[in-house]
């Protein structure tokens, strides 16, 4: 069988799959310094992320026989979320590998959801393999979290609601970025807008390997970093594909700018922002990306840790 | 010139006049037990809660007279932003009463949106007395929280929303209610639903009065609530006379009801609600309301100290 590519033609198909299932989540107003851009407020979907949309689009995509099969997918917990939603809701088996330190609130709802959660250690355990080693003992379609075809065209649903909701293409999206696959997603459903990623410092795999023109790999002793749902070893060559000559230059974000945004998000917008969902944002108040009136700024998950969240918050993080 | 009295049709002109600036905020599923009922995210205003509604609807139907000599509001907060929102939009002056220990960031708030603020100490002062004062002194148009009729219909006008939002009318609407505007609103907006009030304990003024048939003030030593928005002295009649025979018999939560409310509304909704803004939703997961799949409840105000919030969702307070 042929390897899907993903299209525009695919991101409006999976537009309409997941209108028919998610209303759209609310392009809000927002004061960026003097301008007033978009935040598009991805934390409000069932599962507190924009994941949901991939997940579904793929699941609802798949054969009879291979929903009797189950799905196995990867995640640090909000692709996690998503899959086992969609699992759930199509009666699929849904098998997700996880890495040991994920946040406890998104092991607890994947698990919630009814998925079982088989745990890796990072970085001795490579995610990758464990789930290959998994598919072949048990069977099941791989789900992949940014590198699928599908997924891509659905994490680029949210492009097709936002022209809908602005009544006009946005000059540009901003996009948090882990692996890559809903800038990817983003590049095909808004063909005319431009597409700014924002990385974690440390952790930006996709701005390194457009710049580079090649897959870049994560050092073995990148930085911490808060933004735990952006932490990629690398990303995909097809996310490079798609990206390359397309997307702006990568922009990075550090810890304090990051938890800056989430305190912003708390007072101007009453909306949670986990790190990983605010990284977008935090370069908009950086003035790392410029910001006009059309302009719309993803906050992409809000399954934020409440310890964390709460020190962030009161100032003592 | 005669006492205008509030009307449906009040409240749908109203509702005209809120949609041609303010879009609807979003009306969003919650899992209350087993029972998938609704949440109206009013803390997703522009100002975070509700308020702005009948502020609106109130200055945008001041005569150009009445514009000219500016209004005078007294507000725990909440009403003070969103008159102070409204007033800067119509280019009104705006004096705003406020209690000298009202949560910090409702008071600069108030100001950064242009406002003056004056302050008064409670329960020494009487803040009605005190505007009354500032009237008599300066001039100005009195907008009342709660006992304002245009100011009860603009805040009916969620209730036309939220019919429109959920192709059918209400089951129940379940709201926090301080003076008893909201309440009156939306016993007016939506004619066909069962109206449940909430109230913190101690502070049941509405519920007292409706039970009474007669105004119930405050007990001097009334005990001390989280809900800073919901401390009336009492209802005002023209409050009364809407709600009594209308409304359910009213409720009341406790301090530790709102808190568990708050935390749910951050790990499922992802929404910063304030305490006063979470009332409703305590007393519904507190199964102190009916719930069906037709209910709605209130999220009025996500406007929160964050210390306290940080202290509540850390599981500290």
């Amino acid at each position: 069988m042929a390897e899907r590519i993903p299209t525009t033609q695919g991101v409006i198909a999976a537009a309409e799959a997941v209108a028919a299932i998610l209303p759209p989540t609310p392009l809000l107003p927002v004061a960026i310094g003097d301008v007033q851009a978009w935040v598009k407020a991805e934390v409000l979907q069932p599962i507190g992320a924009f994941k949901i949309r991939g997940a579904w689009w793929r699941l609802s995509s798949l054969t009879a026989a291979e929903r009797a099969g189950g799905v196995v997918a990867v995640s640090s917990g909000n692709h996690a979320q998503g899959v086992a939603w969609a699992a759930k809701r199509l009666g699929i088996r849904a098998t997700i590998v996880m890495p040991h330190d994920a946040p406890a609130v998104k092991l607890a709802n994947t698990r919630m959801l009814g998925a079982e959660v088989v745990l890796y250690r990072r970085p001795q355990e490579d995610r990758d393999e464990v789930a290959a080693r998994l598919i072949a003992e048990q069977g099941g379609t791989l789900v992949h979290a940014f590198g699928d075809p599908w997924v891509i065209e659905g994490q680029g649903s949210a492009a097709i609601e936002i022209a809908a909701q602005l009544g006009r293409a946005p000059s540009r999206i901003i996009a948090c970025c882990g692996g890559g696959g809903l800038a990817a997603g983003l590049a095909l459903g808004a063909p005319g807008s431009a597409i700014h990623l924002v990385e974690p410092e440390g952790w930006d795999m996709v701005g390194q390997a457009i710049a580079a023109g090649a897959l870049v790999h994560a050092a073995p002793q990148a930085p911490k970093t808060i933004c735990d749902a952006l932490q990629p070893n690398a990303t995909k060559p097809l996310n490079l594909a798609l990206l390359k000559g397309r997307a702006e230059p990568g922009v990075t974000v550090t810890d304090a700018e990051v938890r800056a945004a989430q305190r912003f998000a708390f007072h101007q917008l009453r909306l949670v922002v986990e790190p990983g969902g605010a990284a977008a944002l935090a370069a908009a108040l950086a003035g790392k990306v410029p910001v006009d009136e059309d302009t719309v700024i993803m906050l992409t998950g809000g399954n934020a840790d409440p310890a964390d969240y709460a020190a962030t918050i009161a100032g003592s993080a």
